[in-house]
């Protein structure tokens, strides 16, 4: 029984405003999707280490993904302040971290990329090539990052924060969960197969608030076409939670989001009248992000 | 290929303190496992629903369980203030809330078991016998609550909060993850099979700090005996987390916990001499959860 084995995620949108970000080209998403190398070598569930990690200052959820044969490991979206944590459990479950990624350019907290690169050499930073900032490895739309024996793939989710040059910022924002949107967020699907147990790890959005400076008609066709095309039952973990929440499917984004459930010209009415405040973070954390987390951290906070 | 599915929490802890908790008897945890009714009735792991829920303030996680055919659920250790979201996520997976059950008398939050059954009249709320809480349904070891085609096994893990009348209680207190301590808190375990990828769900303890006011020696053994002589890779779902970690192994417990890797002199010298704050939320907590949550529930928060 072959086992496809995918973990995706939304990586590195860009932001184009005054100063420091005028340099930042174009707005656009991608994802990564982590599945078997061939399914002609069955990968089952417990080939693949998952760990869902939180923050519970930026509300960040941070994955841990593993071969756990091979014992190769990759952090997603790990947060500055939380490195400590996140390499004793490295440590402790014996991986060989060989990739640090970022989803896209965080304006809520600064990752902790560069911190880890320091604790563990031989970690490699990666980040998509559209967000222009600094990582070892730059990723496109169909590329893929090997992961012991499964990959990711990197998928571009257009529309995020693509237009809208009347706004200056376009981060996620501290609101809720299904009450307030539908980014394509840093996100996992897990799918149970209904026979074999077998886990599927794909790409999928989240529900989410930000500040939406993007192309929201190009956004609805992404959620749509890449996210809510999935099957129901495929689990979808998110990169921001504000309300708790671990853990979301398909089925239950389509039917009860209330931004998702709308027709695409409400959609586009309603994101293109948010008016959310900016992330309190943004002035530390995009700097340092676009230097993968490694801004001021030698002078101040890599002790 | 039978797969048996056990979900396991502790269950209820008494205390005893001079005024309104006089009265409260003994000192006993319990656990609570869920399991296949029969194992000649294959339970895969897509039979079982699983979600893990988390509360900010408190720091506790809420697990929702449920048989996916039947749509039978159970939710243990619901908060009360987040109880239009779990009632909602109720709502929307379609499941017939059969139980909201509570792991002990919580110092730490108000349990919202109260406001689910005045939300879900058919939902019955289930404590530990010993705890001499108000409930419907009072459970002691050995039993047995089925949750669709799936069961809940009550078992006793004593040590927790029993003797020490030197302290007046033993909450399980604000303070972080494996850092701290190793009571037997409300937890899942998740076996993921080598061949089918089948799921197993059974009983374990949590690494978590806490008042500890109890047999330290009984809680060794009770540790070692009911939870680390589970396999290695057993995953640990906690009751609360304060580092954001939201699951761990039996593996990672029994090696790098700095309780539970200590020798049994040590561990009771350890348990002996902490001196932690009471929690915040414990003159409120305690009498609303007597009466699993109820308490001044309709007149200032059923709203």
């Amino acid at each position: 029984m072959a086992l496809v084995t995918r973990f995706v995620y939304r990586s590195l949108k860009t932001i184009k405003t005054p100063g420091y970000w005028a340099k930042l080209p174009t707005h656009r998403w991608t994802t990564l999707s982590l599945r078997a190398l061939a399914t002609t070598s069955p990968m089952r569930t417990e080939d693949i280490l998952f760990r869902q990690l939180f923050d519970r200052t930026s509300c960040t959820y941070t994955y841990l993904l593993a071969d756990k044969t091979t014992k190769e490991a990759i952090f997603i979206d790990p947060v500055l302040e939380l490195v400590d944590r996140d390499v004793k459990l490295v440590e402790e479950l014996g991986l060989k971290l060989v990739y640090a990624a970022n989803t896209h350019v965080h304006a809520d907290h600064i990752t902790g990329t560069g911190k880890i690169k320091q604790r563990i050499p031989s970690c490699q930073s990666v980040i998509s090539k559209v967000s222009s900032a600094k990582a070892d490895i730059h990723v496109e739309h169909g590329e893929k990052i090997k992961i012991g024996r499964h990959e990711l793939e990197v998928r571009s989710t257009p529309g995020h924060t693509q237009g809208m040059p009347r706004k200056e910022f376009i981060p996620e924002i501290n609101q809720t969960n299904r009450d307030v949107t539908i980014c394509l967020y840093c996100t996992l699907i897990i799918k149970i197969f209904h026979v074999f147990l077998t886990a599927l790890f794909v790409p999928l959005l989240h529900k989410q608030s930000y500040h939406f400076t993007g192309s929201p008609e190009l956004l609805y066709e992404s959620v749509h076409s890449q996210i809510l095309s999935l099957p129901d039952d495929f689990l979808l973990y998110p990169a921001h939670d504000y309300k708790g929440q671990t853990v979301t499917t398909v089925m239950e984004e389509k039917k009860f989001n209330p931004r998702l459930t709308k027709t695409k010209t409400e959609f586009v009415s309603i994101m293109n009248n948010l008016n959310l405040d900016l992330p309190k973070m943004i002035d530390q954390a995009v700097p340092a992000n676009m230097v993968c987390g490694l801004h001021d951290v030698d002078e101040q906070q890599s002790t």
